[in-house]
């Protein structure tokens, strides 16, 4: 385990990306702020690149990296956002980028990967086929793995939303970001304690996925077996390195059902006019259900992502 | 008819509503521009108050009545946007708001019109039905009739888009609106003639309820019958003030298909993450299907509103 992240190494993963990604706008709801009974001021990573924050974990990673290690390209596995994100960012620092994707991806995400211009290696969907189509990837071309989240480089860059959500409004009481593997959590969990540490910092889970809630309440990791939520970003068990951070640094996990997290979601489009997906929801979510005691706090909330499937979500394939 | 309205008119509206109506941004995507040639500048209407533009014309309107006029309520009869946006001017200058809907209006529509505390008479699903129960209120309330788009003050509370589109981008090649009514696009117009004299306006109008083509080629107002389109805001025909206006300083009229408009709405949502209805989406379909010479040229496309019902967009009820 390394040492705690320092404000130094957040900064500078700051510097590092800032010139290729957005400063996404901080926006707020009159309807659901009355709906609340809270100030809700949303971070916006839905309008990141690659529609979500995965953009720069990945990219302050591999501007991280030394030239000798990245001049055979990155890989990583991924059926989501990190695979677009480590994509673009391997298209930025022009190299190439190597991504193992089940063949059963949505076609809409393998076409965002592929618009990058990376090498997509197919795979069946499960944990060991994506693991051992990595291994013969980097054996073959010598390219960096870099992981979707169990990563002190990942972490700094996933930081970076909450410095700026930070900077942007002042006085948060609280700080709400969704947790899957704990890339964002942490990162928004140590932003938050270096720049602003009079906010607390709430984890937002689904029901479906809560290994967080269980370990936060063990004191020891204790990874979700078959997952099974519409958060399809939030499927990932935490690792030792983001747990580390989330036991020190985050208050109170919450979890939330998958009907209250389409609730949030559709509250959001219908309202806020702005597009985002089920995982982006969760932290809404939490206020929703009423198991914080939210009125008339000043809340920050970190819409993580916009990669929405529609077609699926209205169709009610996914339980809507 | 009356005179062409002038800039000073246009400037009294945008003072007058403007302590009341939200300046909603302009947005740009990448992915849009690298697809259509062109550097496309999106007046995001989505964002306004009640989700539409619609709340600047009736909020200019209604505050433009002398108190005489104003003290026994507003009324008006609409199924959509316009219903919504003068319950809430009425709200703003706390007088009553008669809206006659049609029974059958979606729920969603119904709901924003009470939240916004207005008296909703219902009545049969057509012109009829709803003029007759129109004259009953006026005659039983003395309320003033506020109509959603052939009126000089809706006209200039509408022109009040494209004003602040030029304030915020210069160098305009083309200005590009969806046509229903024509208030809008009349606005837009005039706005565009004082203020980027040098930027040529289009309407942008779907092919099932093309009275403004039709008419702007014949050089005489000839409405549409049994109008039909996904579009349902642009449902209307002109009226002879808005066609007065159309016909000397809007430049050409684009006629596009349903499937485009669809293709449209899509690619805004997925690509810019932001909620737009059919009807907003038509401006840029006019650029999609390639009638209009637009490479490298800086184009104005006014995203009208972003009240969708989602269900039925997705479901295929609306073609999808």
């Amino acid at each position: 385990m390394s040492e705690i992240l320092s404000l130094s190494d957040i900064r500078k993963a700051a510097a590092r990306i800032q010139p290729y990604l957005h400063r996404t706008p901080v926006m707020t709801s009159q309807a659901i702020d009355k709906l609340s009974g809270a100030r809700c001021f949303f971070k916006c990573e839905n309008f990141q690149k690659v529609g979500a924050f995965k953009a720069r974990g990945a990219l302050n990673a591999v501007l991280s990296l030394p030239d000798e290690s990245l001049k055979n390209g990155v890989a990583t596995h991924s059926s989501g956002n990190h695979a677009a994100a480590l994509a673009m960012a391997a298209q930025i620092a022009k190299v190439p980028a190597y991504i193992v994707m089940p063949g059963n991806a949505p076609v809409v995400k393998k076409n965002a990967v592929e618009s990058y211009g990376a090498n997509i290696t197919y795979c069946e969907a499960n944990l060991q086929a994506r693991e051992n189509g990595l291994a013969d990837i980097v054996a073959k071309t010598g390219a960096e793995f870099i992981p979707p989240f169990d990563d002190d480089r990942i972490i700094c860059g996933q930081a970076t939303v909450a410095m700026e959500l930070i900077e942007d409004v002042k006085n948060l009481d609280l700080v709400i970001a969704p947790v899957g593997g704990g890339g964002l959590l942490s990162g928004t969990a140590l932003s938050t304690h270096y720049l602003s540490p009079n906010s607390k910092v709430i984890a937002a889970e689904p029901e479906g996925a809560n290994d967080t809630f269980n370990s936060f309440s063990a004191g020891k990791l204790i990874p979700v077996e078959d997952p099974c939520t519409i958060a399809d970003g939030l499927l990932t068990s935490l690792s030792e390195r983001t747990f580390a951070i989330i036991k020190d640094y985050v208050e109170q996990i919450v979890t939330v059902s998958d009907d209250t997290i389409v609730s949030a979601t559709r509250l959001i489009m219908e309202r806020m006019k702005i597009v985002v997906e089920p995982s982006a929801a969760v932290a809404l979510a939490a206020i929703l259900e009423k198991q914080l005691e939210v009125s008339k706090l000043r809340i920050g909330i970190i819409l993580s992502g916009g990669n929405i499937d529609f077609d699926s979500f209205y169709s009610g394939k996914n339980g809507v």
